[in-house]
């Protein structure tokens, strides 16, 4: 897979808490989406992933947070893959304002079986 | 099963939206709560239900927003059930903080195999 | 404004159950989507309501779930409105997947000051 | 402020995703629920932090994902004080269930004024 996709995500009034910014945890939700949509843009589905009977889960992510987003505001997720094992990825994330950085953060994910296994990634992610 | 299940819910911040109250798609989630607990109140497990191979599905939902909750409010949820039939229940809620009610609340849910055809109620929740 | 707006939601994994398929208290939120979408296609922003001290608050919603929506699914949620009244909003809303119907919906907004009271909507939205 | 507390936490149905565990980012929103009840466990509340102009924002998080929870587990939630300076406070959580640690974690909360000026936190953070 190459290594960079970019996507834009328009922040839901749903996501933002009592201080009127996005709350802390959504970020990982668009982390999440910028995996599902670099995925598709190489022409795959984690949903085809998980009909086969694998599934990523998250092993660990950190997040730092730079700047507050706003109700309505529309970011750039940027998400990078910094490093392709034999049954994990680590992908880093920037969300940005336009010149503005909001977050950054890194998750690494790792390739199971339906029983918690830890299984090799198959060969077209690998290739 | 008996009729009427009090619970308290405290507020997390993370439900509050940016006008500082419980954003109003929690109250369906708060009801799902009510539902879980008033099921172990009774000695059942809706996880067990769920290993068996039976799902409950929301099939209708009516809610009536009366007065906004706030972060750290201690609410009082009750769930009551109106009516059960062979393969459905329809629950009454009430949201109240002291004497004043928030939110009211009717929703039917439906017993489904994995496949979503309705099924019969297990004869322990007709009982 | 006219009646009808149309918009593509893409499922997110997070809005996902146990049961793999959409939570139904997040059709709440995606009814909340439609209404900011369809203030914009208009040359509007709910931001900018709120920034004038006004705010929409749900008074009632009534949702039907007549489908499970999935992981990945592109739904097609389109919002109507039913009827303005001098401090409410009456919409109705229907998610689609290709020619399925997933949920439909209505809910009542109601336009409301900082301190809670009602208050009668801007001329251009009555307009 | 004594470094530990403990709390539990029901799963909700609403916090699994289509794998059947608690989606991950959840527990960031489980990590705020150990801080407010810290703080009201010393008599103080989160509310009237903010009532008197102060907030606490998350500037950093990392979490280690180590074995999943599922709805209707009954969580306990281990949070302590790792580190208080002038104007920021570091925690670290411990999620268990019975004897296995399911996720640790830590983040770095900053007190800031509404304008999101840093702040020096209240005296009776420090004392």
């Amino acid at each position: 897979m190459t290594v960079v996709h970019e996507m834009e995500i328009r922040v839901r009034y749903q996501e933002t808490d009592g201080q009127r910014r996005v709350h802390h945890a959504n970020f990982l939700t668009y982390f999440e989406m910028g995996r599902t949509e670099m995925l598709r843009s190489h022409g795959h589905s984690y949903r085809d992933f998980e009909d086969a009977g694998l599934f990523m889960v998250v092993s660990d992510a950190r997040l730092s947070y730079r700047a507050p987003a706003e109700y309505d505001d529309l970011l750039l997720l940027r998400t990078r893959v910094e490093k392709i094992g034999a049954a994990h990825i680590k992908h880093a994330y920037e969300v940005i304002r336009g010149t503005q950085i909001i977050v950054t953060g890194e998750t690494t994910v790792v390739c199971v079986d339906p029983e918690g296994k830890v299984r090799r990634l198959p060969d077209w992610m690998l290739g």
